[in-house]
């Protein structure tokens, strides 16, 4: 991934990465973490290492984290609690159905495009989680998915979308907003607020929304 | 990615994965290589562990192939290739433009759902390979890129599509369909034939084709 990734978490517009995490050096192991598994991978990545990216030793992370899986735990549901906010709080806002849909892949889109790094790591690390963490993290998608399912459910009820399949369709939506954090930074000459314009424009197409 | 996607190539309907790949010993690997790298990352798997799971000694490996990367490239290579190939023979197809980009999407979906395992190492493994290959890679996505992004020009300039950003637009179809790598089989109740129908429709709505 390289050093052009190190700073994305400033590039969502947040003041400091992992500002959730408490105390300071739980939160200095959480974002060397994020680092050091978006470089090399969660397998290839030791507890050692994340110390050593911290600054810090083997011993003081085992303070904080028992193990490496436990930190990708933290990584994972920090992430997926924040993209289940997002979009729950799209689907209970005000507005008629395009609007909320709007707003939903707006911020959606600009954290996956701000985060893209931390994305990678909790998209593509799942299979790596313990059963019990796995079966956690599958629930709080199948909660995001359901926000956005409902939101495409008022709009086909209410006449506003024709949408033939809307599971599919869900399902597509979230696909294509997820996948911003695959290129974003390595083919983008667009801000994560234009990415976010453009695809809430191509998914009120995709939904059939009355203009 | 565990045990699940290990047959993953006749999925898409091949009798023989990798089987442009000789001698045969050079194709198990390949096939091995595939499979340790989606399961642990590249940079948890060693030349050793490929030799080991095709049945084969490290001296035999590297008849075939002078270092892992090598194999990265291979596969990497060949996935490119092949992408490239559906996109351009749907580019240059007979047809209006919305069939052409019906048949790119369908066929682009059906390898990626068919060969979600090997997509999945050439999306997210592109940063390991080395600076010559990852140009040489590049240059082949580019080209991926104009051929979809010339369909969408043929549909404006006929006035069969409505696209107000022609490269923002082949951008999110790209990558709608790539995605489908990384959820088909996790979350997928579809056949990648019908996803490739869906998602078929869902982009020609992107695009404002006349019905």
């Amino acid at each position: 991934m390289g050093t052009a990734d190190v700073t994305e978490e400033t590039a969502g517009g947040e003041e400091k990465p992992w500002g959730e995490v408490t105390p300071e050096a739980a939160r200095r192991l959480l974002v060397a973490a994020v680092e050091a598994f978006a470089e090399r991978g969660y397998h290839a990545t030791t507890t050692r290492d994340i110390a050593g990216r911290a600054g810090m030793s083997p011993a003081a992370l085992y303070i904080h984290y028992k193990t490496k899986e436990e930190l990708l735990h933290r990584i994972s549901r920090i992430g997926h609690d924040k993209a289940l906010e997002i979009l729950r709080s799209a689907a209970e806002g005000e507005g008629s159905a395009a609007e909320r849909l709007s707003a939903a892949v707006r911020s959606f889109v600009r954290w996956h495009a701000g985060h893209h790094m931390t994305a990678r790591v909790v998209q593509y690390e799942l299979d790596a989680l313990g059963a019990e963490h796995r079966g956690e993290i599958v629930e709080l998608r199948r909660q995001s998915d359901a926000a956005v399912r409902r939101i495409l459910g008022d709009g086909v009820a209410a006449g506003e979308f024709d949408v033939p399949d809307v599971p599919g369709t869900t399902l597509a939506v979230l696909s294509l907003c997820i996948d911003v954090a695959r290129w974003f930074n390595t083919e983008g000459r667009r801000t994560p607020d234009e990415v976010g314009a453009l695809y809430a424009d191509l998914v009120l197409r995709m939904v059939g929304a009355q203009k």
